[in-house]
């Protein structure tokens, strides 16, 4: 606990005055004011996490951490369980969709296992920070112990400072875990207090009869544990996720060395939540990526009063919304340090109406 | 009008056969079934213009054209119609947003001066294929003349094909022309019939007095004109602009030679209205990128009954949303042919519910 407190501790408010040598500089540029829109506001905003007024995107850096769920018991994915290892397979191998998108934008992936629910073949390129086989089924009890979640917040942000040491100028989250809908689910519900109902979706493509399922196991889950929503860690414990956690630290850290963190979907969005409710500061250094089209991730958007960039069906997870967020800033960075100003560019500006 | 005819006439539908394999690709990717939501739709899209299974978009071109329009005279646009070729001139040293977002993607920018209202300083990298000193005040009259109006379609057609010679593999529209969303608008309200005042916006900054001027020199040249929907040109000659013009031939063009066109903002759906009226199957050739902050752009969208990709509050023009369009179309393709599938990465598939 102590390290994730000193983690939230660090976290500063963003740099006003960057944000408005950014906004000058935006209003200077050989275009009508404003006419970028969000690609603007993006640029601003990267200014005033970064505090410099020409960030650099070198160094992109998705993390997609991978866990595995006790409530799958229960039926509620279509999927069975040992395919989050074989995803993770094919994460290191390079085929899967945040292995394309990542590298369409330039970023590279970190894949760390800190809850699969069996021994992985050991691969240098994995990140092992395993916290346990899989969380325990919540529908009949917590799905980890309290220590259990505070290791998973201090994976993360121990994934992160590493990583960190080779460079990171803007960070996206990412994971991959059958059933993991469901626990998103369940800790959206608990923070925001929406009916069960509204927040669950069919994940990756259940049917009527196994959504229905969904929302009966979701409500049991919350019901047999009764999670604090002013304790984030006691949600996080009792309707939680190792990869959920383990991006809740990753998010912490990320802000606590002022770097911008790109949120994916539904899932990225609990962990944003449960960040959140650790330390409401950090939702500043947050840009949402993507509108999923699981209900849940709306409410939790808007709850965050965060407005996501893209809004394109996306369903996937694993990162792959951020990998395009992480493409738009590089492109608002771009506008806001490479264009001409109407000044260098003899372009006449606006006449007094 | 022959070659337009022929062009028109050269269009064909998409390949229906090659939609179906494409789906059946993306189904077989180690991922929920459409997970991937609007990428797969325009990885699909493209593989039905290009008639491929595997489009390769190596050349990517986006095509701004620049015209001025008479109708300047009546107050319509903070900016002076000097502004038009001073703009020119930065596309040509590269600082406008257009190179920007460009480069971001990929893609050359070809300039060309289709109806500057000055002589532009010779460059060999600018297309001169001025059509005339800008267009006539349209308030007052017809903007041009019913043979400047094939001309600068048939301009626009000869600029892609000439190109078309290096190699292009998808193509997007952008444009610049002080006043040239007064004469999109009047081209949208003449062919949907939907209100003036819905139709209009405020361009490149105008405020409540400018607007409403705006709205009045929209309604007279409309009325002073009485453009005849059921004639493409007829609305283009009267209330149209010469790089309208030009991007409805380059539009043409693209879906005759089977390359997707990525359409831009307001100004560029106004020109594609123009070519969906000459051939209304060059509308499965289009991939509408964006939805501007000029409210006629969401109307033409939703009568060419177009899903723009992004949303972002973009309004500069320039072929800037369709850079971005561009970018995600190649995300899109890349997804199609780089991503293992569930065999190749030994993934299990979905259970039976």
């Amino acid at each position: 606990m102590e390290r994730i407190s000193k983690i939230a501790k660090s976290i500063c408010a963003i740099d006003g005055a960057m944000l408005e040598r950014a906004q000058n500089r935006l209003d200077n540029l050989t275009k009508p004011l404003g006419s970028l829109g969000r690609l603007e506001e993006l640029a601003k905003q990267i200014c005033g996490i970064s505090a410099s007024e020409n960030p650099l995107l070198k160094n992109k850096v998705i993390f997609t951490l991978a866990a595995d769920h006790g409530v799958t018991e229960e039926g509620v994915s279509p999927y069975p369980q040992e395919v989050t290892a074989q995803m993770v397979y094919n994460f290191l191998s390079g085929g899967a969709g945040i292995n394309i998108l990542a590298g369409h934008v330039g970023a590279r992936v970190v894949v760390a296992d800190v809850g699969v629910s069996i021994d992985l073949k050991p691969d240098s390129r994995l990140v092992d920070r395993k916290i346990n086989y899989g969380t325990k089924n919540m529908a009949r009890g917590a799905a980890m112990t309290k220590d259990e979640a505070l290791k998973s917040i201090c994976a993360g942000i121990e994934i992160f400072e590493n990583e960190y040491k080779k460079g990171i100028d803007i960070a996206g989250t990412g994971e991959m875990g059958i059933g993991n809908t469901t626990a998103a689910s369940a800790i959206t519900a608990c923070f925001t207090k929406r009916p069960v109902e509204e927040i669950t979706g069919r994940g990756a493509g259940l049917d009527d009869k196994g959504l229905n399922n969904k929302i009966t196991v979701i409500k049991k889950s919350l019901s047999a544990n009764n999670p604090d929503p002013l304790e984030a860690i006691d949600v996080l414990a009792k309707v939680g996720g190792f990869e959920i956690g383990g991006l809740a630290g990753i998010i912490l850290a990320a802000a606590a060395n002022k770097v911008p963190v790109v949120i994916d979907g539904f899932i990225s969005g609990a962990a944003a939540l449960i960040a959140y409710h650790i330390e409401p500061k950090v939702k500043d250094y947050m840009i949402a990526s993507h509108c999923s089209v699981e209900g849940g991730h709306k409410i939790i958007l808007e709850f965050l009063g965060l407005k996501p960039l893209l809004d394109l069906n996306l369903r996937l997870g694993e990162g792959t919304g951020a990998a395009l967020g992480i493409g738009l800033a590089d492109a608002a960075l771009k506008i806001l340090t490479q264009m001409a100003t109407f000044k260098s560019a003899n372009v006449s500006e606006k006449k007094n109406e």
